[in-house]
């Protein structure tokens, strides 16, 4: 194996690395709100650090990587979509983040009953997430092509929630009621915006892999 | 001057563009909400057409850039940057029809009076817009470094406008009220991400000139 191409794995390893610390924020901040345990949210700001940290190295890396090896064609296209994944990674460590913080929040309150359909956009999303990174790690495009078919479902499951929640404000009008379901709310566009940056992911990877750029065509905005 | 050279301020000038594209959706955006003008929105969404194209244009001009002429340095980093730039300034189109969006379903209802703190943070935001890219066309990592230090403001205008209108929602308890309560929610929260992509560029302005990643220093996530 070149030593550049070495490189390139050593890339495509920090960043599934990054994913996995990314997607482990996610899943113990959704477990800070479901099972209302404060302690862990402190795992999650210790992984934020290093996310923070992978950023900054992986975005040296891949400019290392251009200035030294001069790529160009696919070679060029992996470096750069690495370094828009890298961004989209670390934001959405940002939204694990604020789930877990709203979450703390929600600790301050009785437990607000129906979380309405927010556990089922977490699988969703959570599902978007992984399977996103798998398209990244196997150059998968029909796979970053599936993920990008269940935004929609995300976009509705949110619209639901939050009609559901307005609806439940409106009858048990009580400050902490409204409160709660405000903080629901936060939530539930935090999983939005998860999903959001999955699809991004997925449609690096098929500019990455076919060289074609396919925003703007699969989705209105 | 170089043909390089020429590229490289045709790039700068195809973002500044773009740039102001932007500027102008964040603009009409806003006046649909306060002025509750409809016909404005078109607008938005014509610009929009644009500005997505712009991003898919300006993505494949830095490509090319860096596979024919192999930067390195400040060029390169000038190139990344640009990426980056591009990336923000789509997403913050996205965040302006996002409010223009949710201004024309306000004009469902009679207008709710007080916009709380909304203007005041319309002000600071779009300052913060209008200077992170003014930073990025001087290369002056002195007005970004002052726009960074406005997002603190932002972002505790957010929080006292979620407070007020919380409190509205729970004193004038009607479905009208809750539901224009909550949109403004939604566009306080909007007008935050402005911000915040405004301070990524930023960022990218301070890393484009110094080569110092400053991510994750100067401010909280």
């Amino acid at each position: 194996m070149r030593h550049f191409d070495m490189e390139m794995t050593e890339l495509k390893k920090k960043l599934v690395d990054m994913a996995s610390s990314v997607q482990q924020m996610i899943k113990i901040s959704i477990d800070v709100v479901v099972k209302r345990d404060k302690e862990l949210s402190k795992d999650v700001f210790s992984i934020e650090r290093e996310v923070n940290l992978d950023e900054i190295v992986i975005d040296d890396t891949c400019l290392k990587l251009i200035a030294l090896n001069q790529p160009v064609g696919s070679d060029l296209r992996f470096i750069t979509s690495a370094m828009r994944i890298n961004s989209d990674l670390e934001r959405m460590g940002d939204e694990a983040v604020n789930i877990c913080e709203t979450g703390v929040e929600l600790l301050e309150y009785p437990e607000l009953k129906p979380l309405i359909d927010i556990p089922k956009m977490v699988v969703i999303v959570t599902e978007m997430v992984k399977e996103s990174i798998e398209s990244f790690n196997l150059s998968d495009t029909e796979l970053a092509q599936k993920v990008l078919e269940k935004d929609d479902a995300v976009d509705e499951l949110k619209r639901i929630i939050l009609k559901d929640l307005i609806e439940y404000m409106i009858e048990t009008n009580d400050r902490s009621t409204v409160i709660r379901a405000m903080n629901l709310v936060s939530i539930a566009k935090r999983l939005e915006r998860l999903g959001d940056h999955a699809t991004n992911i997925c449609e690096d990877v098929i500019f990455m892999v076919n060289g074609k750029d396919i925003r703007h065509n699969n989705r209105s905005n």
